[in-house]
């Protein structure tokens, strides 16, 4: 049993937390916490050993009668692997400890690309993982991408990708957070760093990005061109692309009888079946989108930016660890998280 | 003097109005208008005749205690050309009101293109309105479109255009319009209708159009890619991409020492300079945006839907009747309305 400690429960602590204890060759360690608030007691309701991320702050889990079993010190020592799931740029500031322990650890994909020996994606670069100390798991908007991009390039080979993000604010938790009745370009200066990131999983793509920002909360919405290699046999019609990418494990083809406008109806479609937090782990495309023009395909996509990475950094933790190839972990992943929509 | 009458007095027809009033070679018979609500007050105290544009709605100007000068129907045959602000769709059930009266008429880009002689965009097709009965003033995201692409197509040739419109969900005043906490492709299937109507202005482009709806009302978004002719001598840089377009008269280059992150601070910018209801007649790209990669040209750029057309429909009315060419009328409204931020 893979021993997994996850150092940081918000967003995405707390997700890939619960899907590590889902897997049947992982056991949860314990998770790590900076406060005490209502997702520390959370943790704690899960039967979760709950470890303070900081030491100066024991006493406030104290104070709030939050029971801890160590210091995050202990839990990183415990685990043969540890999730970084903290908030950007902490995990830099995390791998000395990591190294301290000779524990190998995942990133998030706030951290810079140097950080690591390895960015991930499941579906495309799995087996660079393998034995690596120090691995990122790429950005929901990279993961989303990579997901799209990877069956494309394999079927067709993709002359120049030019996509158009146009990103939530910020998650419904994150009241700070803005814009209110705007809609922002972000940032101004091209490209957007996405196309740089899905460079470290795609390192010979062609690739422009642009990014926005607009008032709402629950998804981002990827405005994507991808124009095919035009020296390949003929270009497939959008009906065929519709059927390469229904054959992908973490895409979910939004179809017209489905009557989904949006992130708002797509929230409601996971939540009336029951999913954990109303979480959509799969890129959404919108299957009416999909068009080719020449040799330009266009789509739309929304990309559920907490949680599209878990199962990600599940199978990461396999990937790292050398315990399952890429079909296994997938496979075994979206079994047990119950995947497909 | 050119008599000038304008159907409809909502956000376009006011505005247009307004801008009849000060160019020197046209006057303002009066205005018509459906209900008697609060612009119907504002014609009065602007002292704009003003006309029942439903026969049988008459009495409810006197309900309400405000002065009518007649009929729509009175108010077509008194003009020598009438723009029509009307609702889309109401355009084309006016057009046998026009014809009757032997009257030509400018339409808003609401309205079909098949309804018209000719669609209309000051830089870019002046000269085709000549003569013309009836012509459409192309729509605010189209104008905004072929504003851009003119000097590009004259100074480079464009291979293809790509563009995404992240769309204002409405106007600040339609408060029954969404949508709220979301973004939606829309329309779902593409491609939008902007690029077709592109082509109705340039008919030989290469266009396809993506478009979403979001949360915001103050203006639309363009997150634009036009792939030079890679056949021209050599591609031009960003900057002096940047000079070309700071040439033109109806585009804003907003410089990063201005410090605008988006449509709130453009208004704001338009407000405090003393523009009439904060108007943003002008394309405003971001400079910083402006970027060559390869053969691809990308920028952002702001559209205030309420305002852009405006100048553009006072040109059209000197096309149509053939009283100035493209240069000098563009010179005169630019002059008199203040363009030039």
């Amino acid at each position: 049993m893979i021993q997994v400690a996850v150092n940081g429960y918000g967003t995405i602590g707390k997700r890939v937390a619960d899907a590590v204890t889902l897997q049947p060759d992982m056991e949860l360690v314990g998770v790590a916490k900076t406060s005490p608030n209502h997702e520390a007691e959370l943790a704690a309701e899960n039967g979760y050993p709950l470890y303070a991320a900081v030491e100066d702050r024991i006493e406030l889990f104290d104070a709030a009668g939050i029971e801890l079993a160590g210091t995050v010190d202990e839990l990183v020592d415990a685990a043969d692997i540890v999730v970084d799931a903290c908030p950007s740029g902490i995990g830099a500031e995390n791998r000395p400890l990591y190294e301290a322990h000779d524990t190998p650890a995942l990133y998030q994909g706030g951290e810079d690309a140097d950080l690591v020996d390895t960015s991930f994606n499941a579906r495309a670069n799995y087996a660079d993982a393998e034995g690596a100390d120090h691995v990122r798991v790429v950005s929901c908007n990279t993961t989303g991408l990579s997901r799209l991009f990877a069956p494309l390039e394999e079927a067709y080979g993709v002359e120049k990708a030019r996509v158009t993000l146009v990103r939530r604010g910020g998650d419904p938790g994150q009241t700070d957070r803005g814009p209110i009745n705007d809609i922002l370009p972000n940032p101004v200066a091209l490209p957007s760093h996405h196309g740089p990131d899905v460079n470290t999983i795609f390192p010979d793509l062609s690739i422009d990005t642009l990014g926005l920002k607009v008032p709402a909360t629950l998804m981002h919405t990827h405005s994507v061109n991808v124009q095919l290699d035009p020296d390949a046999d003929g270009m497939p019609s959008a009906d065929e692309v519709r059927e390469l990418l229904a054959e992908e494990d973490r895409t979910f083809m939004i179809q017209s009888r489905h009557d989904i406008d949006g992130a708002g109806k797509l929230k409601e479609y996971a939540l009336d079946r029951g999913r954990p937090r109303g979480d959509l782990w799969e890129n959404c495309v919108w299957t009416e989108s999909v068009s080719v023009e020449d040799d330009d395909l266009y789509l739309f996509q929304a990309i559920h930016q907490e949680s599209d990475v878990v199962p990600e950094n599940v199978d990461a933790i396999r990937a790292v660890l050398g315990t399952a190839d890429a079909g296994e972990s997938r496979e075994r992943t979206d079994e047990t998280m119950g995947m497909g929509l």
